[in-house]
């Protein structure tokens, strides 16, 4: 029989009625022939309580003993929605991670799935078992500890699991009925899209669209999983949801999928700094060990052998990255003459996958934000991906805009 | 380094507060030298919440789902005891009981240990571990899944690793500070015992004193466990608990340890019955398939080919009684002219190994009974204890009259 993973969210499983809900969507399925692996993760908030009590109990925890902890919500969900099952008459069982197993590296509380064992639930499979249901989030360490996949984890574990059983489809049932072209509450003309590319969902992810997250994306097209995002709440029949996949797989594409954003952002210059080889290594060497998120970087044009060196990263690493910023000119490593930060700015983002064959797309973003009177403070581009930081007041604006001018409410 | 094991129940781990004064007591004894192994129960309230939650989602629950889900709170405990543990410079982690392993039957819900595995935590004490946090009540089934030991599982759990382990003692810590002559909300003069032996302490955990879970005792007086019941919320300094152990390790005995009382009790008497070989087992056969716990049993001397049986169970369990035997009579497997029913009565046992070589101890308490106008409906008698059922409203009244006979205000 074809194997289906579905993975359902916190909020899909925030009650015993919303697990029930969930549990008639995997009868569905089952009665429609497949096979089915259920991914759930915690009940919505247990997660967070768990992470508040190991936080108060011990600051700089030990992340064995964060993983320990943290990874029981899973597993209530995991039983309580095999037993809904049951009691619906599909044959189901639970699974915890270690039951599985899914191999992980030691890299506790953000581990790396490294291996999926498939003969246990495959032989379930075969003696009649048509769901197992898993806990989502967890594996086991060489050492055999239990580890977690950091936040978000569940929807790579659904990913993964799609991919070690070879199954037809990944189905993430989430709060949101698919990916959209903007956030809706941006952008009223926002339109559900019925396919993304991978790539795409790759830019829009990272981006700050909340609806998968990044790693889960990656690993669904390096394997070539076909992913659906989809809402737990609404109607099942008009409920087909957004499917990323391959570019190959969707015939008409728009040049620009989507506009993204990104609202906590800040912009820093280091005025007038030596310009030497070797001195980016020596600006941002300094901040990744502080832990500051650099985003975008931008260094202008050298005049006389000094420049200025502009990057983006979030509001509230602001004093982080300064900090890391003058202890480097006191210890002699870099020399600027001042540090400007801009702490209200945004980031706004145009993604696409047509980009690559049709020239002027860029150009056209930013005449775009011109004719809006919006001032561009700093561009990066990739190949799919124009991304622009503006002054955060013109955020909704910009995205307007720019959802407008490439034509977003028209489907391709 | 000598092995200690520590046992923490739900109301000592109730919160984080109350996880950081056990793991205080947890370091002391570290100080003084010993590998300590934690047992430890769900936080207090947890495990009916995952309870509820089972029953509420399927009446007739998937045991290993059950056990599944339940076991989870255990976990959460042990890890917040092991960083708790860290976080006071004592090198600790947690262990599930698969990672033990504690290898259980597959009898799930209600689990027999069958092997404790010594090697991974005897290890980890050789690499400068001090504190294996074990979480109590779960094993892992042949079957490699989730086992649970049942109500009071956690006690079994910590009898069993100090027998395993070879502990010098095994301590449980719980919310009262020893082991008393008799419940102290009824008699005013009971006195903590500091010493009591393994077969009178089994005795009053089955006549009703919830102190520990019989199978504990059976498991330490098997095993030969030096067992001490303290409690986790006094000062630690006069807080000497009551120690469990064999005979011969108490100097001075009371002819009576202790006396132990059970209030919902009901008396039930078969009029007339049939008396014939067999006829016991006619009865008592269909009253345990309908999950009648039959305690006392009491039959009169036959006359003319008839006899009077009595038995006693919980009161809640009578109407099931009834039906039992009403069903039984129909099936033509029994005879008796009339059924009735006294769900009036309490129990009340002088429990003490001194009776042995002492006679006239159960004569002493019937006098003591009869001076104060109570009426004896029921007694049996094992060599250590004499029970008797009594009208209800004078339960209070013969203990403290017993308490005072035997003179267990005064130590041995």
């Amino acid at each position: 029989m074809p194997v289906l993973v579905m993975k359902f969210g916190g909020t899909s499983v925030a009650s015993l009625d919303r697990i029930r809900r969930a549990a008639k969507r995997v009868g569905v399925e089952v009665a429609n022939g497949y096979n089915v692996i259920v991914i759930v993760s915690a009940m919505a908030g247990k997660t967070n309580e768990l992470v508040g009590w190991v936080q108060e109990t011990s600051p700089l925890f030990d992340a064995r003993e964060y993983d320990a902890v943290v990874s029981s919500g899973e597993n209530v969900t995991a039983g309580l929605m095999a037993l809904t099952l049951q009691e619906m008459d599909v044959p189901a069982r639970s699974w915890q991670g270690w039951q599985v197993p899914l191999h992980t590296n030691s890299a506790h509380a953000g581990a790396r799935i490294e291996e999926i064992g498939t003969e246990n639930i495959t032989q379930k499979f075969g003696e009649g078992m048509r769901v197992a249901v898993v806990a989502g989030f967890q594996g086991i360490s060489p050492e055999g500890r239990v580890t977690t996949l950091g936040r978000g984890g569940s929807d790579t574990t659904a990913v993964a699991f799609a991919a070690a059983f070879g199954a037809e489809r990944c189905d993430i049932y989430t709060d949101v009925d698919g990916v959209y072209t903007t956030d809706p509450r941006i952008a009223s003309k926002a339109r559900k899209l019925d396919k993304i590319a991978y790539e795409e969902m790759l830019e829009l992810a990272s981006l700050g669209a909340k609806v998968l997250q990044t790693r889960s994306v990656e690993l669904a097209m390096r394997y070539g999983v076909r992913l659906r995002v989809l809402s737990s709440f609404g109607e099942q029949s008009d409920n087909a949801g957004t499917l990323v996949c391959a570019e190959e797989d969707i015939m008409e594409m728009n040049v620009v999928a989507g506009v993204a954003h990104s609202r906590d952002e800040a912009k820093m210059t280091l005025i007038s700094v030596a310009d030497r080889p070797g001195i980016a290594a020596a600006i941002f060497g300094p901040l990744a060990e502080a832990g500051v998120n650099v985003d975008m970087i931008v260094q202008n044009i050298s005049e006389e052998g000094r420049t200025d060196m502009t990057f983006s990263c979030p509001t509230d690493q602001t004093l982080r990255a300064e900090q890391a910023m003058q202890a480097a000119k006191e210890a002699g490593e870099i020399n600027f003459h001042d540090l400007v930060v801009d702490d209200a700015v945004a980031k706004v983002s145009i993604v696409g996958i047509g980009m690559r064959s049709h020239a002027g797309v860029a150009a056209k973003m930013f005449a775009t934000l011109r004719d809006e009177g919006v001032n561009i403070k700093v561009i990066t581009t990739s190949e799919i991906k124009v991304s622009v930081l503006i002054d955060r007041k013109y955020m909704e604006l910009a995205v307007q805009a720019l959802h407008d001018a490439f034509e977003l409410e028209k489907a391709g």
